[in-house]
């Protein structure tokens, strides 16, 4: 492997993230090129090491950017940025920079503030995790039919996006090309507001006074509800803080939901109520306006319950999917580090995948309307 | 097994829950005890029955509850009210009522007053379930580890509560006294209420605009946080009906979570706007204000965070320690049908695991201080 013809892809970062990329690109065979690792934790590194993450690892920034044809950032996002100005001086002409950060736009913004048009800078952000951090929780599979936000940047040439899209396919991941600011929105929705709520009901339910007996009865569900609450503060410092504006955005119409679940259930409580201690179970038992703030509550979670099954099908499809097309045959350094016909096919199958959505859309607004 | 001299377990609902504790019962060496499942879906009671869930199915219920020496009520919370009344007539002297539903005060006032002190209610609910319902989705380990609480009326005989524990240990679940109207209140922080807000973050995100491309990029933070909305709808509903003045109260509370997180956000937020376009990530370069926003929202997740892990811990304890545990050699009919002595230990340890969290609670209270 030591040959000094190779090309070098430093991952800067070896947490969950970056030495689970790096154990998806270890595992090429015929790989012509050296992984170099680097965390500010040394034990990370080493443990980064001693898992075969990466092929070695050095101590110092620049060392680590220094002739590297690929460059991963696998740090939270203010961090990613911070890096984006302190490797500058040392990065390559040439060099492929890209991220697994949280958000987007702000990342991007700096890359072209810092580096101007003679990098190619491709964002990056993998739709995965674990609530463990550390290389220790790595997985090889961990991005195993999962989304991966690709963000490139206007003056990033075809072939550089071509090798950011051979490291997604390289870790069994779909690449969804998407606007910076655009993706920070959606995140907003799908990830950063899970994880406040998350931290809400924890915190809510942990600092109660009846938390030791509640404790005891908590099942499975409040331990979903809750397991995001585990992750990285410090990612979830960075997320908050490079993402305000959506994240406050959602998190106002988050709260608009549940006051019109309280008042469905205020209506039905006082209706309840009108019917004197205790609700009349039997049908004819009830009058009109409780079986109406019943029923809105049923529909409610019906309706939830179906639509939600629909979206874990087409998860699950998904997955399927990836893990029985055929994986690319390896090529050789920088540009055909990755196979490119490959990649076409994929992203004509997202073109496809996005008019079947448009048909169903059309299906679901026609049978609302009947 | 079909002997005339042996009693008779009656399973009323034979979804998840109902097959689920079919499969243990079943699954018994030299137990002396018929299990009988009806389902108000023939098909569901079908189901059980080629699964080994039950011994056999009977299509009515007097069929089903007569001459039952146990009868396991595994139904929403409604419709278990709805069925005391119905069986009412058909329930032998001496037999011992339990179910399993979201709720008990509103199950152990109806059972008072329907049954009176004749027969032995001993309310319970299994902190366990799964996203899928019906029998096909019932497991033998589906309690393993879980917490079990258990609500007997004032009037049950020690012997009758002895059945119920018998019936939570042979689950492999830990019993959890708990006097009704407790109950109810705590199962709205741990599991209502995570129910509810998990529908409201699915409706949120699934009614917006942007669903089609936020759904591309949903990972497994927001499969977790939106889990709790593919469960039974109609237990979801009785929930809701069975316990609405906790589910508000906690509601309400959440939503002042909320808001604090709010507040810190728009705090966070405008101090950003104060320094200008883009916050300066440099540490000189932010005001006192900024970084103290910031860290209150780190310390948010940094505390979360490490609870959350101390709390992951104690279940995983808890998990192992039932897992080691020597399996209880099971009696004979009623009364004898579990072990006695074998239980009471468990409730002595159920007292020293309270005094361990008083220490605990101690320790922590402490360490505030500091």
């Amino acid at each position: 492997m030591a040959d000094s013809k190779q090309s070098k892809i430093a991952i800067i970062g070896t947490g969950l993230i970056g030495a689970s990329v790096g154990l998806n690109l270890m595992a090429r065979k015929d790989r012509k090129y050296e992984v170099v690792g680097i965390d500010r934790s040394r034990q990370n590194a080493r443990t980064a090491k001693e898992m075969k993450a990466v092929d070695r690892t050095v101590r110092y920034l620049d060392e680590a950017v220094r002739e590297a044809s690929m460059i991963v950032l696998a740090v939270p996002a203010r961090a990613a940025e911070e890096l984006l100005r302190s490797m500058e001086p040392h990065v390559s002409p040439g060099a492929v920079i890209t991220d697994t950060s949280s958000t987007k736009a702000s990342f991007m913004a700096t890359a072209q503030e810092v580096l101007g048009d003679g990098v190619s800078v491709i964002g990056g952000h993998p739709m995965a995790g674990s609530e463990r951090s550390g290389p220790s929780a790595a997985r090889i599979d961990l991005f195993q039919g999962a989304a991966w936000a690709v963000t490139p940047s206007p003056s990033a040439p075809e072939p550089s996006v071509r090798v950011v899209l051979g490291l997604i396919d390289a870790a069994g991941a779909v690449p969804i090309y998407v606007d910076p600011a655009e993706h920070d929105e959606l995140v907003a929705a799908v990830s950063h507001v899970p994880l406040l709520l998350s931290v809400a009901l924890f915190k809510l339910v942990r600092d109660s006074a009846c938390w030791e007996d509640a404790e005891q009865l908590a099942g499975p569900g409040f331990r979903d509800m809750t397991r995001l609450t585990m992750g990285d503060p410090q990612m979830a410092t960075d997320i908050v803080a490079t993402n305000r504006p959506a994240v406050l955005s959602w998190l106002r119409r988050y709260q608009g939901e549940l006051d019109t679940i309280i008042e469905a259930l205020e209506l039905s409580d006082e209706e309840a109520e009108r019917l004197g201690e205790g609700v009349e179970l039997a049908d004819d038992g009830r009058d009109s306006a409780a079986k109406g703030a019943d029923a809105l509550i049923e529909s409610l979670f019906s309706r939830a319950q179906l639509e939600r099954f629909v979206f874990d099908d087409r998860i699950i499809g998904r997955q399927i999917k990836k893990e029985g097309e055929e994986a690319p045959r390896s090529g050789d350094v920088l540009g055909q580090m990755f196979m490119g016909a490959y990649l076409y096919g994929r992203l004509k199958e997202q073109l496809n995948r996005g008019e079947e959505r448009e048909r169903e859309a059309a299906l679901r607004r026609g049978s609302r309307k009947q």
